[in-house]
């Protein structure tokens, strides 16, 4: 079992681009596997690695094992004639399917290991959907035992063995299973039975699946999505911390003559044009691949399948390197609605997500709507807001309505209204803590203005109602929250600026602090800066 | 001038696929025509036909008049071998550039004539961005009575002319502008000067130009948006009514090293992945396309460019042919924070497009956030129940919070409520109008529960407060218009049923109507129908 089977090159969000070593070669995660039927395959393996670039495939031992066990000296290599990485998996989705399955955990153990599989999993229990929990429950525990079990017969083997982790929708029993398997020494994991919950658009389910197991697995070791293949959840799951995927979809969708896109599935006899810029789809129109006979059209499709499907990966790896993971989650959650409430549900673990995602990728941020409140850059910078707030003591404190256009600290209107506080105060300028206020951040002090992301990003006008709500709940939380002697809030006529002053005066009167209001069409005309001025010189002078 | 120019085969909002018939051909709209360099080309114009599909491309008349006009008997198609349909401008650009042009408006009208373009432009003036007033109404009235001077010259002529509409960002001029060129008989029309508007980032402000354009243009004429051809806002601008588009950059961008992409523009030294299945990105990686000779790499990032394109705008017109306009334009606005603005923006614009817009796509419409409330489907739910209200008439009003599932007059709660009525009321219960309520389209009479699109939508849980405060709005308009005797309010405990109670309490007490509004945790209930049955048998007696 190899500790040093996974490097990391790069991450955004939990995603990561990394390197596996396994015995049989260097493979790119985040990575597609594409599943290989040993029996009949309509694009050969050998193919799939020259023109569409896939390093890495899955097979079935079960299935070469009933099929081709009387060969002597079976390789897997040989027999799909593949010179990549190759994946066995087990039987366990023949155990989902059919109830059970002709073979011993310990028999397709062995098995792997003699037709020498680069990365192997153990025969484990699939929990499946719609299951009573005493169910769940033994699914959970029965693939423990099994893990526990083979770590006798995986010791020591130059095969990279995955654990995986059962549970369903029980997002408990996830954990449960998590925490154990992730103590066993398994270089890889991987998350059972989301197939379903895909299915059946439940992708809201299938982030708190994720979420409860990346928070109890060694963050170290990749995460395989077991079953998962549509391009359309690509950037969702791999910025949950997913980093290998395995689909027969692109294959079986073809046969059924399904189209695979990145925003969804169409069907083939719905198509008037190919939306699509692959080589199928800019060689071909949509009449004259309906108009194929079957054979032919099959793989016409499975190609545009896998093309899409390869392409998908390579752009969320793009998107890892530049740091713009969130913004291509946002562009396919307009996929489906349940795509987008999937997103909505990010919030509940924007700290989990902050927690685990690089602090600078030097990028500016795009917020949308308040779905935007939950990246890692938002809750980043609420966090380190609070540690701000000791500085503020023994200051008067100046929220003012930020100006048009940022770095704040740099605009004419802030460096004219610290020219004047400087001139006309003195030294008792130097008790005064501008800051100043905006979606979706909330507060910058007036010395963070060039804190990445605070003066990289970019809001769509108007923002939504939730966004307005949640910058002023926080710059009320700071104002209530600032151990200083005064407060003056500066506001002029916007929507935000009537959330944040009742918010803040809400606030205030609930902790019994003062505040003072300085409310003007422009909050900062000549009019309004000469009013602040006249009172830090009032409150300055109480204080000399 | 021909008038039966331009037919239209099939449309979704305002955009439309339409056949334009010109002397070289027909071509199928929307359409994008790559600009052609006559002096030089790295992908050349055969092989765009041959290779990419392009049937229409567009070259400029005063370039090929200052560098080719010694010739005899010049021609647009050999010059630049092409045999598809040639659209030839006129030089406005060169005016827009350099400030003027050596040449005449008769004289390059004539030009154009003699070497057999398909379509072409007169010399209009483009108002260009950031112009003083006078200026832009000198533009505007220019253009036009150079529109009206060139009519004697082009009548007759097999050429298709295109009318251009100037105005730039001033509303009010664009709309005048398209007023009185769209009663000249010019079988298209061209909206100018978007490009500094579009490389800017206005896209709100190119909407509120392209509506101004359209509201008062012969809708039956094609508008070609001049010197738009970023694949990111084809959705936006063919949803808006524009169906042909031209530019350059898809060449000029590649010699800058600058990659296009359906959400963006990316620099060819950022990438270390290509986010795209066209061939070639499928074919090279990015280190090798990096580490091509100028020339090689320059004609390749060309391809791609042109791929990606022409690939978007089959995108485009499959999701006419599906109804999916909408969601696509919603997928391409997560490119940019600018283009989300633009879509919050079509709120305004919402009564024309549902005028627009044809009735029926027979596709479920997916519902993201509040931007989906400018749809035309809503807003014709709207116009249509404003019609229902007379039914009301004499009837005791149920409003029921809607049950989980589609169409609610099929589900178990509804028949069951609906057979207690006939047994528990008799005659009386065909007194009883019930109608739901749910979130987007605010009411829905029982008896038009299975109308598109109301059982026919996916709507993102949970939705946005601007949908809760829209929904709940309509509610409490309808209650207050409906001419009913009472109004039974049944809601349950969800934040939709909270503000829809508190609307419509505020409501009816302004116009003076009185509700009894039965409140519980579920209002389907038995014990909630039972009230609800017993409040409309008092009801009922009181009128018998």
């Amino acid at each position: 079992l190899s500790a040093m089977a996974f490097e990391l090159r790069d991450r955004d969000l939990l995603g990561r681009i990394g390197r596996l070593n396994t015995k049989g070669g260097a493979v790119e995660t985040p990575a597609f596997m594409p599943v290989i039927n040993p029996v009949s395959q309509v694009v050969p393996p050998r193919r799939m690695r020259e023109e569409f670039g896939c390093e890495i495939v899955i097979t079935n031992s079960y299935i070469i094992k009933k099929h081709f066990s009387e060969q002597q000296e079976l390789k897997v290599h040989q027999l799909i004639d593949y010179d990549g990485v190759i994946t066995t998996d087990s039987g366990a989705y023949q155990i989902l399917v059919y109830g059970g399955v002709e073979t011993s955990p310990d028999e397709i153990i062995r098995f792997q290991q003699s037709i020498g599989s680069d990365i192997a999993v153990i025969l484990d229990i699939p929990t499946g959907w719609n299951v009573p929990r005493e169910k769940v429950e033994w699914t959970v525990e029965e693939t423990l035992r099994r893990a526990e079990a083979a770590l006798p017969l995986i010791e020591g083997d130059d095969t990279l063995w995955v654990g995986p982790v059962q549970g369903g929708a029980h997002l408990d029993l996830v954990e449960r299973s998590a925490q154990r398997v992730g103590k066993m020494p398994f270089p890889i994991h991987a998350l059972g039975s989301p197939t379903e919950v895909m299915e059946n658009y439940r992708f809201n389910v299938l982030v708190d699946m994720i979420m409860a197991a990346k928070r109890n697995l060694p963050q170290d070791r990749p995460l395989h999505l077991f079953g998962a293949g549509h391009p359309m959840m690509f950037s969702l799951a791999v910025a949950l911390g997913c980093d290998l995927f395995d689909s027969a979809a692109y294959a079986l969708y073809a046969k059924a003559g399904r189209y695979l896109t990145t925003l969804g599935t169409m069907k083939l006899k719905d198509l008037s044009y190919l939306p699509c810029s692959c080589p199928i789809c800019r060689k071909y129109g949509a009449d004259e691949l309906k108009g194929m006979f079957k054979g032919e059209r099959v793989k016409a499709l499975t190609e545009h399948n896998l093309h899409v499907t390869m392409a998908e990966m390579e752009t969320v790896k793009q998107s890892i390197v530049e740091g713009t993971l969130w913004e291509l989650m946002e562009a396919r959650s307009r996929g489906h609605p349940a795509l987008a409430s999937a997103m909505k549900g990010l919030y509940k673990h924007r700290g989990f997500l902050e927690r685990g995602s690089p602090s600078y990728k030097g990028r500016g941020v795009f917020i949308f709507d308040s779905v935007g409140l939950a990246r890692p850059e938002v809750t980043r910078h609420l966090r380190r807001l609070e540690q701000f707030i000791p500085s503020v003591r023994q200051n008067n404190l100046v929220l003012i309505s930020a100006p048009p256009k940022r770095p704040y600290n740099k605009t004419q209107e802030y460096k004219s209204l610290a020219r004047r506080l400087k001139k006309e105060l003195g030294d008792d300028s130097e008790r005064v803590q501008i800051c100043f206020y905006s979606a979706p951040f909330g507060v910058t002090p007036a010395e963070l203005s060039e804190t990445y992301p605070l003066s990289q990003y970019e809001i769509s006008d108007p923002p939504d109602i939730e966004t307005f709500v949640f910058t002023a709940e926080n710059v009320a939380t700071f104002v209530a929250e600032a151990d200083c002697k005064n407060v003056t809030l500066v506001r002029g006529d916007d929507e935000l600026d009537r959330w944040v002053t009742a918010r803040c005066e809400d606030v205030c009167e609930e902790k019994g602090r003062e505040i003072e209001v300085i409310s003007r069409p422009d909050a900062w005309s000549e009019e309004t800066i000469d009013e602040l001025l006249s009172i830090l010189k009032r409150n300055g002078k109480g204080e000399a």
